[in-house]
């Protein structure tokens, strides 16, 4: 069983590389080799098995391809200019999410084993004129290039496993908070920050009011069920290879009530709210209210509480303990 | 007002260039310039402007950038590897109706003047696990390479419109019966060659039973519906450019008790029944049952009965009469 992590210095790559590890098997199988590449070469990972480090664009056909000469029976493909970039820089966007996606199906086509490729879409394929709450049968209907991208990428997903040339799944992920780190070019990124930072002792700016709702999971969460994403037998999936992650929806106000329960009130206080129309632009288009009937069919799970999420993320990914 | 047709030899091309050679204005304005474009040079045709002729493979960026120095403010974009052949040469179905579509879509927007583009789109973006009637919100869960291609490009157009980089609409067209000319790689080429052969004194093979249904629209009505589209304001199209365009649901049974009402028992007979799985394995999956409500919102409409679509044929494109 080898396994290939594109996207594999990214924060998620890096928790399922470790998780990996830990277990040592992947569908039954032990695990023999662990492939972690992304656009730079990814920081190693301790496993009982032997770990490559690839830095590769994904967008370049020919090192697409020469990465896939690692044979690998399971791919997990994580890597994307993320929403905010995709958003400024179009053309970058395309490449990586659109070509770049396309390329990794290829690769894993041009195998000839029909290789399981779990594709980490998102709830940013949903937005726009839809109605709530959002099914397993809705339209996908981004607002965003980069949801759109992700749409794109679960339509070749669903069509290269119908022929038969990945066995691919699609999962739609939650926006994830707690995410370890510093903020990125997300506009999700606050989502994360204003609970990590106040956490790690440092002020952060909320571009929201606090009645702002999202579907959001866990670092912990994310991993566990993007690694079932991998496991299910094929004949579970049914034809349609896209399928929104478990999740829970709560307004940015009840999430930081929360964190107060978890963590007390000086957290709280660092949270400077200062609402920024290029951010609202974006993330208004998103939605939060969301039944993943399949995924629920398919053992998948969400958090119990965003208590959880705070308490995660000080087991887990705390940086700098808390003044 | 200049209009490029990229598909210009296709019959539905070749048909919207006459009818612009004879209404002589689109948008409210004077047509100074016609480009027919094609993978090869399109047949001419008789109008009172300036017609050129280009054999461009949009497959490839350079030429579809080259074809653009034409400076069109209103695009065509027809141009496809059809259903049948698209499943067969997956390659060949990826390169041109995903990456140019794309090529079209970038070398629009490469103009900076946010032209009109008018792609064609197809009902083949439905099937599967979906509930009918179909709705302008059904899912797109297409079930075959090209269904799943026109859904990708359905999602650039939108968002290209979005950015404000076209202005796109991307009706999904119904099954055209009756085609003009020759059987083709469509998988649905039996639903005109059934009646077109017969009604020039020739036999054809029926490769599914009579009681399939399918969603249908003659040639005259989807030109007029295609230059419709072109001159709707943008501003009622709203934020999602794809749509289903009108047509009608009838059975292969009753389109050709229609077909004998206009015609007479003679064309019928000509009629051999010899059910074919490949073809069955494609259609199958396509949905008749659709309610097209955006597009009658917009002025576009259906055929009156599919007797009529029988006159049409024979006013409009018999090319050798009955016995």
């Amino acid at each position: 069983m080898r396994v290939l992590i594109i996207g594999g210095g990214g924060f998620i790559g890096q928790k399922i590389a470790k998780a990996l590890a830990k277990s040592g098997t992947l569908r039954g199988q032990a695990i023999t080799h662990l492939e972690l590449a992304d656009i730079a070469a990814p920081p190693t990972v301790d496993a009982p098995f032997g770990v490559s480090h690839h830095a590769v664009d994904i967008s370049d056909k020919a090192q697409c391809d020469a990465l896939f000469q690692c044979n690998p029976d399971v791919v997990f493909h994580l890597a994307a200019i993320v929403s905010g970039q995709a958003e400024a820089e179009f053309d970058t966007g395309m490449r990586v999410n659109l070509f770049g996606t396309y390329n990794v199906f290829e690769a894993a086509k041009a195998l000839g084993t029909k290789p399981v490729v779990v594709f980490s879409s998102s709830c940013a394929v949903y937005g726009g004129e839809i109605e709530e709450p959002i099914l397993d049968w809705t339209h996908l209907n981004p607002q965003t290039s980069y949801g759109a991208q992700k749409a794109i990428g679960e339509l070749l997903c669903t069509d290269y496993s119908r022929k038969g040339y990945i066995d691919g799944r699609a999962p739609r992920l939650p926006t994830i908070t707690i995410r370890p780190g510093k903020a990125n070019a997300a506009a999700s990124s606050f989502m994360s920050s204003i609970f990590r930072e106040p956490l790690q002792g440092q002020e952060a700016v909320c571009p929201v009011t606090p009645d702002y709702a999202l579907w959001y999971l866990s670092p912990r969460k994310v991993v566990e069920n993007l690694i079932k994403c991998a496991e299910i037998p094929a004949e579970k999936l049914g034809e349609n290879r896209g399928f929104a992650l478990p999740g829970r929806v709560g307004t940015i106000g009840e999430m930081v009530e929360a964190m107060r329960k978890v963590a007390g009130d000086e957290p709280v206080k660092r949270i400077k709210w200062e609402p920024d129309q290029r951010i609202l632009d974006i993330v208004m288009g998103w939605r939060p209210h969301i039944e993943p009937t399949k995924a629920l069919a398919l053992g998948l799970t969400a958090d119990d509480s965003f208590e959880d999420n705070v308490r995660y993320f000080l087991e887990d990914d705390i940086q700098v303990p808390a003044a």
